[in-house]
């Protein structure tokens, strides 16, 4: 296989190779994910950018997309991969939004991270903070926003007021834990029972997490626990811990679901719904990216979550790094490991 | 016992005896609510009136009040009843907004609508249309309301559009029905199977139901029963019911729980609450009364209503009539047949 690292990119009016993770079928992504090497033009139009994508993880929502689960379904054969950070080669001649050297990331609704290089429209870009370190670029696109976004835009938190939430222990649930320390909000946090528990349970308080139970404790009626009253729930989970997590609103409280890792419907009791004016929404990034009408809020919420990972108020989420040639192993523990993130990086580290 | 009527009245100068259900504690409504004769007081204060009660029905909000269970909890011995309708009888001297003849309703978190007469103060009473028959004014306060909220105050719908709900054969279920039909909206309404069901379907249609099925129908695969595409499902079960509602919403649709007869937590589809927008609300109609700022919305709800009910665009509910002794039969009837309201007339009909 070719080896592709930036000198490459000198050969002005050679076609430029890349490897690209993609898939001709939806699947078991393990089975049907295929690494290719293809032909980039060799010009670039005059609005169109080269970049050289650094690193790239795998979410749940590329497992969903390439199995064919997804609210997003490419057309295909299609090239994987939703986020990922990249540096900008080479810019057309119409190109003002960015330099050669920025740090970018992709449009929302455009897949193909997991490759080498790649050819953007400008507008298709979004810059990001280059002094980001790829750790925290390579992550940034997804989870820190969804967190941040959750917990600002589904109720009116007060400093000290508390969020309830469950598979707090996953990535999304970590940056909730971050942000809302960060913002002066309290987290009670509830995670699933494991092995490793305590060593676990210290990890998210020193990360900033005020309370941390597990389901087993919380359904269990002889332990007495009393949840917070809250304003605002997050649940990544669905079914009998939905439900828990709902009961636990105050009035006027709101149930944000962002996930549905139990495969069981979002439940909520009946009585406060009724008579606590208790709601249950849904939160998915791509419906708030396009109903902004403008740039602002989301230059907003970057500045302000890079800021706090230069600073180290975020601190970035634990990985096993993986090259591309390592994709079998790399998607299949990503659907049975989840306390650390599989993330590919395209050179060698 | 002292028979009451409407001659007592004259009787000027003298304490006046009332009947009243009244409980002194909670529990199953049949053992606990008793008929007692209560004297009130002889004069008015300038502010005060003294209404006649004509006729009120037994709801399940009153059940569950009697039982403990309701959100509203009165202190005991408490009088029962939370709806009906009265006509004025005599009012105190700086009294402007009823005169006597008047029919009335008294507000909404006031219980004791189950005996002959009662003294309000004014601010307590909300005048209605004088013309409004018996059978009508009885059951305005609640239900039609309800139906007529529910329909405008969740989903912006046009003409045309879908509404989808269950246990649609209740009184609530059957306001909606027709309030919808006045709208323009179609109904798409789901019961439990019975034995009379071609009967039931044809007078549910005859008020203007575009679709009847029933649960059993709709669960069952090889039926293949499509529901319409609908912004807005009405839920007053919960459990299963509530999940296959949800499943109909589009984009951006709310499902209002207003009830829960099954006991079960509220469900909703975790896929559509994320990736199309869907929510969960809740109707009580306290909170909206609580809400307004001032009476016109609900003047302009009253006289819509009304109008309706007079033209016989709605028509009234099947109703049994009881005098107020016949108050077990009555209470118990009211827990276990649902096709008929158990409605106190204070007066031999």
């Amino acid at each position: 296989m070719l080896k592709l690292n930036s000198s490459f990119r000198s050969l002005a009016s050679r076609s430029l190779s890349t490897r690209q993770l993609f898939y001709e079928k939806r699947g078991k992504p393990e089975k049907v994910v295929q690494l290719r090497t293809i032909e980039l033009a060799d010009t670039l139009a005059p609005e169109e950018v080269l970049i050289e994508w650094q690193a790239a993880p795998i979410n749940p929502a590329d497992i969903n997309q390439i199995q064919g689960t997804y609210a997003l379904r490419p057309s295909l054969p299609a090239a994987a991969g939703l986020e990922g950070a990249a540096r900008v080669s080479k810019i057309g001649s119409a190109v003002k939004s960015v330099k050669p050297g920025d740090q970018v990331l992709t449009s929302y609704d455009i897949p193909g991270t997991w490759t080498d290089f790649g050819i953007y429209d400008q507008k298709h870009l979004i810059k990001i903070d280059n002094d980001l370190p790829i750790e925290h670029a390579a992550l940034f696109k997804v989870n820190p926003p969804s967190a941040y976004l959750m917990l600002k835009e589904y109720a009116q938190l007060n400093k000290g007021d508390w969020v309830v939430q469950n598979c707090a222990n996953l990535a999304a649930g970590k940056q909730v834990i971050q942000i809302a320390r960060i913002l002066g909000f309290k987290t009670f946090n509830v995670i699933r029972n494991r092995e490793d528990l305590r060593e676990l349970v210290k990890e998210m308080k020193d990360m900033g997490a005020d309370e941390v139970v597990t389901e087993e404790e919380l359904y269990d009626k002889k332990k007495k626990i009393k949840m917070p009253r809250a304003k605002l729930a997050l649940n990544g989970v669905g079914g009998k811990s939905s439900l828990y997590l709902a009961t636990a609103l105050e009035r006027g409280g709101c149930m944000v679901t962002y996930g549905g890792m139990s495969r069981q419907p979002t439940q909520a009791p009946t009585a406060p719904l009724i008579f606590n004016d208790i709601s249950l929404r849904g939160f998915w990034l791509m419906t708030w990216i396009r109903a902004q009408k403008d740039v602002s809020a989301l230059q907003k919420m970057y500045a302000d979550l890079s800021g706090w990972m230069k600073s180290g108020e975020i601190a970035p989420i634990p990985m096993v790094k993986r090259s591309l040639v390592e994709h079998k192993e790399a998607l299949a523990e990503a659907q049975v490991k989840f306390d650390k993130k599989q993330v590919f990086f395209m050179k060698k580290q």
